[in-house]
């Protein structure tokens, strides 16, 4: 899932998540404000040194729980009698050694579909923090051997990154997860960008990138070969890219003959860039050209459809469009043969077969 | 590595590997005349139903090495004393129940790029077939408990492909695999097109496509966080798209504000595709935008190097471009920071950090 998803709902989310954020607050403290000044939580359970920067959501502590599975466990600072960390914004506020920070892709959801680099990293790291969603879908052998586990509920992924950092930046060896690949619509770059932002350095970390399976390969697995020739990945979220950049990009890649991949297609607050990106797609390609929709590729309740294009807009308002669902819309080639999205690479140009 | 890549040195290698088709001709019969007629192979050690359709080199065998690891296997037939199989076109010409045929992506190189399901799917299978490059990056608890490998270096995909098929119908599980991932530049669609073209059905041999982590992925995390916002890929090759298509993609997408992966962009023939490229790029985008250079990502000789776009055409004659090598060019927000491209996604437009 890509870093929008969570982003769209962390307002609900954060009202959602009070009692949580009673059982640990792990030292978070709200950055929102211009002092960034350093904040010490006095719980004892989890010193994190992890500071809330959603502007959107002030009285957030995230509904962080840190399920440490190790009891001699904080965060920040490896032990309780060790002396605290103060939390906050840079980089000089850490005493230690940095340690590791490694953004790590999961790919599609079931630990089937993880590398065995993204597992041997995983294994290795001390911390692991990321969306509850994803560490739920950790094999119990990760979790297990972690110190410690730093999770929040549908909560920002800004707060969250910063997190990772800090505690990376206070001697741990970090992972920070997401699903698909840390590089599509995912962290990569928000580790970087508050790294930055803090004084930091990547080298300073050995700032790692361990790629997945992102999700436009794990749907149009799903649904056949839909994305063998020029493709495009365009996201529907207006959060962070206005809607016209989207429109326009979106015409582009329809003109030229692109397969498409539309992730965040969909949420209560995007319901009218679906149905705008629906008719930018109706001015460019036929009715008739093939739509794979994937809803939850590769969890419980996954979900994979062929439709066609002019039946897409009906589906926004039904349960196999949402957050989760990535859809592939093929280029003038592609094709439907034995329920199965077909988008030739040209090979029948050039032989017999 | 893609498909085009082994398409533009076909001709080069059928005439390298002439003693090793002498080797095992694998029941491989020339398809690219009228008669596809099925041409049995008297080769006891491997019978493969195998049939070149590639026009470009009639006389090629192929170089396969079939390294059969149980001496009872044969292919096509399961064992040596079994009816031979005819070999050939159709799927009429099989008397087995078709086996499975399964299209594995084993992502980078290296197997600890492979996904858990890939390496399982492979375990599996009693046939795999690929390039020998990618057959060689298979542990060896993999090689040995397939029942046959057919392996082909340099040699064209199209045949490779038919014969993964030919061993499908002739009742084989089989995974015929390629680096990164099936959907990307790669043979999923190809499989598809020749099992219709042979009059079978994808459920026949209950297709699958196992994903794996594209080259862009795995290039993006090798020089930090390029990839995390819209994306496009686009293939230099023009052995299977014509020139002005790709050139048109080109200036949309540089156009747009899309980052672009560029794959294939260099072989012996293509040196001007990729001349032509930077020209159109330079167009568009400031010529000190970040491009990210890898070369065989996840293998030994692996090379990154982070350069601006005005220093890339010069680097096309270098040994840091070739068919190995993945491009990945950045937008307009794409920064260098600690010898990472960072491509922000657009937070810092809406959180303080």
């Amino acid at each position: 899932m890509s870093t929008d998803d969570t982003t769209t709902d962390t307002t609900d989310a954060s009202t959602d998540t009070t009692d949580a954020s009673t059982e640990s607050k792990c030292g978070a403290s709200s950055a929102d404000t211009a002092e960034a000044s350093a904040e010490a939580s006095t719980d004892t359970e989890s010193k994190c040194g992890a500071s809330t920067t959603d502007e959107e959501s002030s009285s957030s502590k995230c509904g962080a729980s840190s399920s440490s599975s190790s009891s001699s466990s904080g965060c920040g600072a490896k032990a309780d009698d060790e002396e605290e960390e103060e939390v906050g914004a840079t980089v000089d506020d850490f005493d230690a050694d940095p340690g590791r920070l490694i953004a790590v892709g999961l790919g599609p959801g079931q630990p089937e579909g993880m590398t065995t680099r993204a597992k041997s990293t995983l294994a290795e790291a001390e911390h692991i923090v990321g969306y509850t969603t994803y560490v739920d879908l950790l094999p119990d052998e990760i979790t297990e051997s972690a110190d410690d586990i730093y999770d929040t509920p549908m909560c920002g992924e800004v707060s969250r990154t910063e997190e990772a950092i800090d505690r990376a930046l206070a001697g741990n060896d970090v992972a920070i997860i997401g699903s698909g690949d840390p590089n599509v619509y995912a962290l990569a770059g928000l580790a970087l960008e508050i790294l930055e932002s803090k004084g930091g350095t990547a080298s300073m970390v050995d700032f790692e990138v361990v790629p997945g399976v992102p999700a436009a390969q794990s749907c149009a697995a799903r649904v056949g070969a839909p994305l063998v020739n020029d493709t495009v990945s365009i996201s529907l979220s207006d959060h962070l890219t206005d809607m016209p950049t989207i429109e326009s990009r979106l015409h582009a890649a329809a003109k030229e003959g692109f397969t498409i991949t539309i992730y965040n297609p969909w949420s209560r607050k995007r319901r009218d860039n679906f149905q705008k990106c629906c008719e930018i797609l109706a001015e460019h390609r036929d009715p008739e050209t093939p739509v794979g929709v994937v809803h939850g590729a590769g969890r419980e309740d996954e979900q994979a459809e062929i439709v066609e294009l002019q039946e897409l807009a009906d589906l926004g308002e039904t349960d196999l469009i949402d957050m989760t669902t990535t859809i592939i819309v093929g280029n003038e080639d592609t094709y439907v043969w034995d329920d199965r999205m077909v988008t030739p690479r040209g090979y029948e140009t050039k032989y017999d077969y």
